[in-house]
């Protein structure tokens, strides 16, 4: 009799979920089944000439041409009976203007129905949702492609601006093709931001114009380089899947490798073995502030890159400074007892200089909270603040009226919980311990304690974070996937459920985040496995009553 | 000056590290450089013919060939002078005795010099380990390859005899090539047990002949079983690389999935939603043992995978029984009631008639430690029992005069520390958090507080585990490499140094683990990074000193 329930539970469980990951804005469905002749299907723009709505059209024909996929709780699931067929898609798009920035509209109304179905979008990137949308209505039953509960119409939109992956190129390298996968992972989740943490202490994986010496004697080899060019495709081709690229130059700290070119502008060039002293983290190393050279390699950097990055908005880091990195160097103590200032002005002083080459250079800028809360300077009203350090710099740097995308560390870095990076410390831990599991990403709100309408409209949104001490191409994905898609629900849907307000719970989106993974997997992304198989087909029958928790 | 003399450092660390994983017994170097033609190396058996070793020799060749590995250290190397070519590798082998136990002379001699060096064992399987320490010498320089600090004599045997892997199928389901790759890798690190967790409460994969059903049923998927002729295959696969399957059928716990095709020898069968209190994880359920057809089931179980599973060690399991699930159960609290007895007299009759079937079929029995230390049953004598609650559990059960193999979770479970298995936990953590770095790991020493011999004789080895709830083929390697390697190091060569009896630091360690890792790569295992490249490639500079934790 229990094994008859449990097989009932499971067998209604497939017709309430659906697979969608991010869950739309609105959805209404209707009990019919349609098929779909995939080899047939046309998916046609009926409103101006786009190439970029061309290739996705392609990609996503492609896609859903090669893709059988059984839903994990379809794994048992009968012939089902098809009522009807749909044999298109008519795509119509309002404006021409493909400019992708954070205000890009990116909605979408998408109708599923016998015959053509209809997505319509104000902007090419609001295509883009909806195609990926339409992608995963799709599902494969005893040789043939349907769409299930029609007939459907969604009406989606992003809760937040701002949905990204911040990924750290320098202290491992990656290639084209992991960064290339990664963008795909972004619009597979609709999420739209990738901030490219492309060089740190460790390596300068990135090609310099201005000294060349920067990434010949910083990158890790001659092969593990990016050209200016490999840069511009992969800005190109996270553009045509609706992912922004932000780059990341972070200064003042963090620059260790800097001194491999230039040494004359370093301060506390990797302390050994006392690195902890004057750094995060070794190697030691920070931009040595009261050196002319130290703002010309600065100002050459914005100017570079700020080039080469097309997005408006150009991250300049400044988390973990050291002071003590300065206050022991010969020359910084020379300068401050010869102008009778100190430290902190000379910081403010360099930033000054850093934020009006931005300026200059048309660049929003984007820092790390330090900048703004652990310093004199005073920000410019328009720059982005990433919080990182715990939820409340969130509510604090919006009440200091700066916008903020929210990525606390114990709740959006995907790198925690892997044992130390030091190589002889058997008895310890992650910095920052413990692994964040995909229900901990899920259940943070960046919304937490916001309470008014006016401050909430600060929140551009938020980022996971992929620090890669221990990551590197081959294992990026599972670091990656399908945990930074939790986050990317909340940040395109909101925590909240539309209907009732309240936070979604997870015999909601436990099924969903797991079929997600399987549909990551037959797209060629390795991500992880979160419970045993077994618990994927049982919905709700691995957990314990939340009470007991 | 700092950077001269870190460079100088890094220099004379090139040829203080050698890259071998494990670290031989005994080894004598020269300081020449020898480069082998590998196109024209000939690698002879100068004994008796023996397939197993054609075999190896043909993988060793090739892989030999076909890797140009340049070990993280020697990246920025100079062309180096070679003084001699080594042509060929003669291997003598004493005994023509393939019979593969836990008593297996695994112990070799190798000699390399100019023109032909030699390789003596005992057995074909210390002839194996020998032809594994020859291909880690081998190195590549600017097109040659090359062995460097010869002439070099390697005397070498293992310290455990039983150096193994726990490899769960049952929460998820591992395709046959996935486990030939892992047997690959316990080859490569000199480790010689697959210890195969087969079945578990979440699925039967292995193909049933006395009762079909229980694969049908309990397999995930007729495409995700193990055939008698598959486990054959695997068997045959690893006793070619020196590898033994010990399989596990855990009884009477854990095997909710044998309730698929028999319910009426079960009891608590898949309690929800409180199935905590009857066992440690879902689904639960536990042979009903007061009904004779669990007495049949178990006999069955044994006399058909006895004759399947060649090797004369065989693993019945025996943890986390729950005698709530029993006592909650009306046909076993009918049992106790009418007969007057206990359900821990009840128990200690199962697993008597357990071991005696065990005795029959000619097989030592293995059990984790409860049935020893938390039951009244009489452990026969020669059982080998698996220490993996704590520490002191080795202790307390050579204590009782018993053979131990150590897997103590916090230092060797390689699935902790991944978050919660449950679906519902967004503030909770992995059962046994933190996760176990390598070097947590390799700390481990199997023999602590043993204090005399004959206590340490009991000490057969131990094992890494891995626990499947979030682990699968996509991301196997990297939860088992290279911190499986870890304690196969301590496993094979012991805890401490050969020459100062004191424990191996980690700085002649993490070198060679960051090297092991890289070679594993090369031979197609996706081993996870433990550090950024430019920690491999600086050793000593990310650490701190050890007084500072």
């Amino acid at each position: 009799m229990k094994q008859l329930l449990v097989a009932a539970f499971a067998a209604s469980l497939q017709t309430l979920v659906s697979g969608l990951w991010p869950v739309p804005a609105e959805m209404t469905k209707g009990n019919a089944i349609i098929s779909i002749d995939v080899d047939h299907l046309a998916i046609v723009p009926t409103s101006h000439s786009c190439s970029i709505l061309d290739k996705a059209i392609s990609r996503y024909l492609y896609m859903i041409k090669k893709e059988d996929f059984v839903p994990p709780l379809d794994y048992n699931a009968p012939n089902f009976v098809v009522s009807a067929k749909m044999t298109g898609l008519n795509i119509t798009i309002a404006s021409q203007d493909e400019t992708l920035t954070m205000d890009t509209d990116e909605s979408y109304c998408l109708t599923i129905a016998e015959g053509t179905g209809v997505l319509n979008a104000n902007t090419v990137y609001g295509a883009l949702r909806g195609l990926e949308t339409f992608s995963q209505l799709i599902v494969y039953n005893y040789g043939k492609h349907i769409i299930k509960d029609t007939p459907i119409t969604i009406s989606d939109a992003p809760v937040f601006k701002h949905r990204g992956l911040s990924l750290d190129t320098a202290r491992n390298y990656y290639p084209l093709d992991s960064l290339k996968r990664t963008i795909d992972g972004l619009s597979y989740t609709k999420m739209n931001v990738l901030h490219w943490h492309i060089v740190d202490s460790h390596s300068w994986p990135v090609e310099s114009k201005f000294n060349p010496d920067l990434f010949v004697k910083g990158a890790y080899g001659p092969t593990m380089i990016y050209t200016h060019e490999q840069v511009s495709e992969i800005i190109q081709y996270a553009k045509e899947r609706g992912v922004r690229v932000i780059p990341e130059f972070d200064m003042p700290g963090h620059t260790y490798i800097v001194g491999q070119s230039m040494p004359e502008i370093m301060s506390c060039l990797n302390d050994q073995p006392r690195w902890d002293i004057t750094a995060a983290q070794p190697p030691s190393g920070q931009l040595n502030i009261v050196k002319p050279g130290a703002y010309d390699f600065t100002a050459n950097v914005v100017r570079e890159y700020s080039g080469l990055f097309t997005d408006n908005v150009f991250h300049v880091g400044g988390d973990e400074v050291n002071r003590k990195c300065w206050l022991n160097d010969i020359s910084v103590q020379t300068h401050l007892n010869s102008t009778n200032t100190t430290i902190e002005t000379v910081l403010e002083n360099y930033y000054d200089f850093l934020y009006k080459n931005l300026q200059y250079r048309n660049k929003v800028g984007m820092c790390w909270e330090e900048t703004l809360m652990h310093t004199n300077f005073t920000v410019p009203k328009d720059t982005i603040i990433q919080a990182w350090i715990d939820q409340t710099s969130v509510v604090d740097i919006v009440k200091k009226g700066y916008r903020v995308v929210a990525s606390p560390y114990m709740d959006t870095y995907l790198d925690c919980g892997h044992g130390p990076i030091l190589t002889n410390m058997p008895k310890g831990n992650s910095w920052c311990n413990p692994f964040k599991s995909w229900m901990r990403i899920y259940d943070y709100d960046p919304l937490t304690n916001i309470t008014d309408a006016a401050s909430a409209e600060l929140v551009l949104g938020g980022e996971v974070a992929l620090w890669s001490e221990q990551s590197d191409p081959v294992v990026l994905d599972r670091y990656l996937w399908p945990r930074a898609a939790a986050y990317g629900e909340t940040l395109w849907s909101g925590r909240n459920d539309t209907a009732t307000g309240k936070p979604r719970g997870f015999d909601n989106s436990a099924p969903r985040i797991q079929e997600h993974r399987e549909r990551l997997l037959l797209r060629g992304i390795a991500a992880e496995p979160l419970v045993p198989l077994w618990c994927v087909r049982n919905p709700g029958m691995c957990e314990l009553p939340a009470e007991l928790f």
